[in-house]
């Protein structure tokens, strides 16, 4: 015997968050029944009104519940030349807690997987194909992951940028400041060897 | 710049979870977002429903949408002479688990503890006591966790229980089955010397 029926739906329901298995989901069921029941009200609704209305921009295909995100809409970046092409919605962020881009960014929201069915279609490269055809673009910099995918997604993407003669740069791979070279993988390593700057 | 209004707000709003810090709201929110719109909605209309109707048993105080929680209204088990006072509803799933107690259980939602100003009136030990003057109950098995609070609160109970004339025990403390004696705290070893059976 469990709990009473809603007890239960409710903590089965927790589980479809990310990293939370029977035991959190049952701490947090608990918790938000002890003590958080306001705040847990206001995560329902506000759940409830993000899975309804949050879309995808129009220009660079993050999420947002508007037509543009706040950073496509903004007088002094919406129109920027450069793009900078990421994976995901949370890379825009790291990206933009550095404040050293002052540009426009493209979600793919994924990279190129063809076994897994994802597609140019699927990462809505025809949109920057748009974006690249209407000449207001110098430049475009390609932030996609170092792994396997997001370098043959890279790859995809620089071709087309080529075509249309953009400019196309990839950020830089090598050994993070801070890191020590003897705890660095020989990938890197590598990279970061022929990656060299002149001084 | 942060993300959209709203998304800013599913962010702010998951971390109201136990557990959940802001790159794990993020995660969060974005995996919902990506793929997980459909159960996203169902857990958000599943809070709602449990924050506002989810009450407690009166009868053992857990936490159930109904009047009596499952085992109290079960026939077989409701009129148990035996109850079983423990401190969480978790608890309850925990000593569940093992399947060698069929009685009822009294959940006190919590422990003593006079400085955060959680007296017998908060932890429902009056509902407890008409419980025991009703003379159904022969035994009174006190299985608060083992700590000093948890301590107090089954000597404070344990004292009411003698008032009332009722048999009243203390779940064994000692060494866990597979544990090892090498790995023991002196405290928990001392406990299962003092509480050693003859074979």
């Amino acid at each position: 015997m469990k709990f009473s029926p809603l007890v239960d739906e409710l903590i089965h329901s927790l589980r479809c968050l990310p990293g939370v298995g029977p035991k959190s989901a049952q701490r947090m069921a608990f918790q938000l029944l002890e003590r958080n029941r306001k705040p847990g009200l206001q995560l329902a609704e506000t759940l409830a009104q993000a899975m309804s209305n949050v879309g995808h921009c129009k220009s660079c295909r993050t999420f947002t519940e508007e037509e543009l995100c706040p950073i496509c809409a903004s007088n002094k970046r919406g129109n920027s030349a450069t793009i900078c092409v990421v994976e995901t919605s949370a890379d825009v962020l790291a990206v933009e807690a550095g404040g050293h881009f002052s540009g426009r960014y493209f979600v793919l929201l994924g990279h190129l997987s063809p076994l897994d069915g994802v597609g140019p279609e699927e990462l809505g490269l025809s949109l920057l194909e748009d974006h690249l055809k209407s000449g207001d673009i110098s430049e475009l910099i390609l932030a996609t992951n170092p792994t396997v995918e997001g370098d043959a997604t890279a790859h995809f993407i620089a071709d087309m940028a080529s075509r249309h003669n953009i400019k196309v740069s990839r950020i830089a791979h090598g050994v993070p400041v801070g890191g020590e070279l003897e705890y660095v993988d020989s990938t890197t390593l590598a990279l970061s060897f022929n990656g060299r700057v002149p001084i």
